[in-house]
């Protein structure tokens, strides 16, 4: 039987076996990545593109492959540990982040949400790349409130989700394997034969780190920040896994004891969507960083064995302690890695990007990817998001932040 | 000053003193239309284009204009008067229908609702016309929660709406100021240049006849059956009046208190949604037939004074007993009928609407004069409703029903 063909994947109907599974799961299975560490300004570089990637008019068409980008949206009490996240200038904005990106990728601009999304030095949020390929490229969205802590006026679809609590409790997620069912339910149901997964939580590098250290995978991590404090990471991770009573590696095989002691709740989403979407023959594309692996990583442990893909930026992939390569490799990703040029031109909302701010974030690298393939040329990209980034500067004024 | 123009509506910021404004409307600046009565097989016919609708490019082009199609979903106990509605086939699958027909507008066939919306006679939803156009025209689409009976998988915006009574309570909709408050305010916020507004709601023909009523308005209505059980309305509406103890006309220059009585959730958001976007810079198209014009009514005695359009279908302009035109010369609602040509091919999707059936509803007409005014041809509008009407019966033969 051929690698990634439709065959391998457990047919509509079928239940994974969430906890336990791991012992199972065919590791050799797994679709391989062989990564090069080579690419190109305006290029999109695929280990393999199995063909399945070539339609250019997927997604409102009205013809070819259907595509969606899903964006798992919550919150976590770990990012208001001071010096964790860049995702907003102070926890009060912090916390309305995730609700502004969604409102966003929806509408082109905060609506109901009183900030507009930028780091302390002036960054503007990842959302806003990804809206500038939705406006160019068209392709359908959903948002998953995967435990909010302010209100969007985005569209969204529920999984029960309550924001997550600090992970140095030790019971961060408690209604981890609810959230991972109504994920998987509704990730099972989709119609789409692609669906492409971003998030946004601030904090929620520190969760991932966690959650791969209680599997026992790679503890790579990026950051929002140019700084990665990893040391007050680690720290964190420490604290967290001590509390729990969760030796390193010690969850392996139990995703949802892993999310529920020290992940957060968009972390049991997203392993929610992936495990439902990949048994009901939905492709999926994890477009993100350390945050998407980790969420790959509870899959596997899930017992995924689908092929899955990892779409990231180049400046996460220039990122050495993200190591997403390492992860992509680890876990069987199939890793794409954009460049949008933002070195080609000099404005504040592509400058912050070159130094090393935000990175990554709400689907930009799978947004990128999917401009890549679609033949938008990245000129055109970066052009909108200036566009989108002045427009939100022009409403944010009369705004709180 | 011209009608129409930007400068005759009230600039963002200003609110709209809701009850009581109706005595101090400014009839004579409603935008008035000159509807003629002749038309043409996949031609709109506008009284007047004002020159707003000619981008083809506006939604997801990044560039142009920007457009949103919002479907407003809700429920009224009112639908379970036997005889009332069409909208299923009995009233289990009823309650469904709504929440059904976002998840068609939404992801193209019904994902977590059990049911596939169809008439007792086999007539597929209109939400599957709404559907088509846009995987063809790739519009933005939002749903907003008025009222659902039963979980949809569809992203939705709440407005803290509950389903409604029956109106012969006399006390149909107890929300129907908070649900118009948080509507309007959605709808002020909203950044986009052109809202289009359809609605989902079975027995929602009796509410508007109840609305129009209460505000001594034409009491035109339409129905989803071919034949209108017009005695049934009639009495029903008498009863609910009765109780309410408001006389015909009696709830002018109140319309809370109408809704709040006799109306229902979709008619409240509705009313709201107009009344917030026009207030926001929003241009308006009411994509329906009676209840949207009931909701026009409603926003009119609200005091809005923008001029608004109301798009519908060639099945409902020719209902005499809907008497659009005499309800959109009335309310000053500059009026597009749409004829989608579906005479001009036999398939069972399409007959049904021939004979009469549906006739219109979430969006169908607006929709339809959105694909008309981008050039795509009504004979690719009715491929595309016969290949989702014949993906839905592929899909739905494993569900209940």
């Amino acid at each position: 039987m051929a690698l990634g063909s439709r065959s391998s994947i457990d047919g509509r109907g079928a239940r994974t076996n969430i906890e336990g599974a791991f012992a199972n799961r065919r590791k050799s299975n797994y679709y391989c990545a062989t990564p090069t560490t080579v690419w190109r300004v305006g290029t999109t570089r695929r280990a393999e593109t199995r063909g399945r990637c070539g339609g250019g008019n997927d997604g409102g068409s009205g013809g070819g492959r259907s595509m969606r980008v899903a964006v798992v949206a919550g919150s976590t009490a770990t990012a208001r540990i001071e010096g964790i996240s860049a995702a907003g200038a102070d926890p009060a904005v912090m916390a309305h982040t995730p609700s502004a990106d969604c409102e966003i990728v929806a509408y082109g601009r905060p609506v109901r949400s009183p900030v507009v999304p930028v780091s302390p030095s002036g960054c503007p949020t990842p959302a806003v790349v990804t809206r500038a390929v939705r406006e160019l490229a068209g392709f359908e969205t959903v948002v998953i409130d995967a435990g909010l802590a302010e209100p969007t006026a985005a569209p969204t679809v529920a999984v029960d989700a309550e924001p997550g609590r600090d992970v140095r409790t030790g019971r961060a997620v408690p209604g981890a394997r609810e959230i991972f069912t109504a994920a998987e339910e509704y990730g099972r149901s989709l119609p789409d034969d692609e669906l492409v997964i971003g998030e946004t939580i601030p904090g929620g590098t520190t969760t991932a780190r966690c959650v791969l250290a209680a599997l026992g995978e790679r503890r790579a991590t990026s950051s929002s920040l140019p700084e990665n404090p990893i040391a007050l990471k680690r720290r964190v991770v420490g604290e967290a896994l001590d509390t729990a009573e969760i030796a390193a590696g010690g969850a392996a095989g139990t995703p949802i004891a892993a999310v529920r002691a020290v992940g957060d709740p968009v972390l049991a989403a997203v392993a929610g969507l992936v495990t439902g979407a990949t048994a009901g023959g939905t492709e999926v594309t994890l477009a993100g960083g350390t945050q998407l692996c980790a969420a790959a990583a509870l899959a596997r442990h899930a017992g995924v064995d689908a092929p899955l893909s990892l779409a990231t930026t180049s400046f996460l992939a220039a990122d050495k302690s993200a190591d997403v390569e390492g992860l992509a490799d680890d876990l069987g990703l199939d890793l794409t890695v954009t460049d949008p040029g933002f070195d080609r031109e000099s404005h504040p909302a592509l400058d912050a990007y070159v130094a090393g701010e935000a990175k990554e974030g709400v689907g930009m690298g799978g947004a990128l990817a999917l401009a890549e393939r679609r033949g938008i040329p990245m000129a055109d990209v970066r052009d909108h998001v200036v566009t989108i980034h002045d427009r939100l500067l022009a409403t944010g004024s009369g705004v709180e932040s």
